[in-house]
């Protein structure tokens, strides 16, 4: 499954050109072009899925394998402090290419990359408590 | 396995109160506390794992499809336009508790919440060349 117009899938099918860091039978892991930081690297499942809720849960048993396998390599042969895993579904998370990937993001000590605790305050327990009626009905 | 002084551990063995959004045999979904958004969710293992890189197969496997359910439930639930899912590996990453975890971030359209896209700069072809060379000798 590929979509022709979707450049993941061009770059599964070799049609762009991409500086590969891991290829399997299912997954591929390239740089991106556009690095938050040195060595930021996004893993994508061959077949084209858009979302989490889209990808059956065998293509994502295996991607998460290679997600594990690339971090622990690029943490091994990289200066770097430690990594973040970011995964975004629809443009209001930040998708920009509709078909599904990890990032891969090494970060260095203080090195002031995005993080996550913007006005970041304690909830009170009522609205935890509503939120939770929600989900749970 | 599990450490006695670990937040999550204790939530784990209900020694610490939670909200609980899910939870089965493996792992356990519960509202964030000092939530980015409303509805921001923490999935995490039963057992004490600290990092991607020491979670086996096996476990990882088993926790992503706990996300990729509750994920789905939080987007049919919530009148929310996306989500993100984020996991930090070490304190230079934003890891602040030392069990390993994965944020669900629900997203509303311009929520202005935290994004990727800082100082992102396109690399030059020489960079990632270099990159690559290191990642794959």
């Amino acid at each position: 499954m590929s979509i022709e117009n979707c450049i993941f899938c061009q770059i599964v099918k070799k049609k762009i050109p991409a500086k590969i860091v891991f290829e399997d039978d299912y997954n591929v892991a390239f740089l991106d072009i556009f690095p938050v930081s040195s060595g930021h690297t996004i893993v994508i499942p061959k077949k084209h899925f858009m979302h989490l809720e889209d990808i059956p849960i065998k293509d994502l048993a295996n991607i998460i394998q290679t997600v594990k396998k690339v971090a622990t390599l690029i943490h091994n042969k990289l200066d770097i402090d430690g990594y973040n895993i970011l995964q975004n579904n629809f443009k209001a998370a930040g998708q920009v290419i509709d078909h599904f990937h990890f990032h891969i993001i090494p970060r260095r000590m203080d090195d002031n990359k995005f993080k996550l605790y913007i006005p970041r305050e304690q909830a009170n327990d009522q609205s935890l408590e509503d939120m939770i009626e929600i989900l749970r009905k």
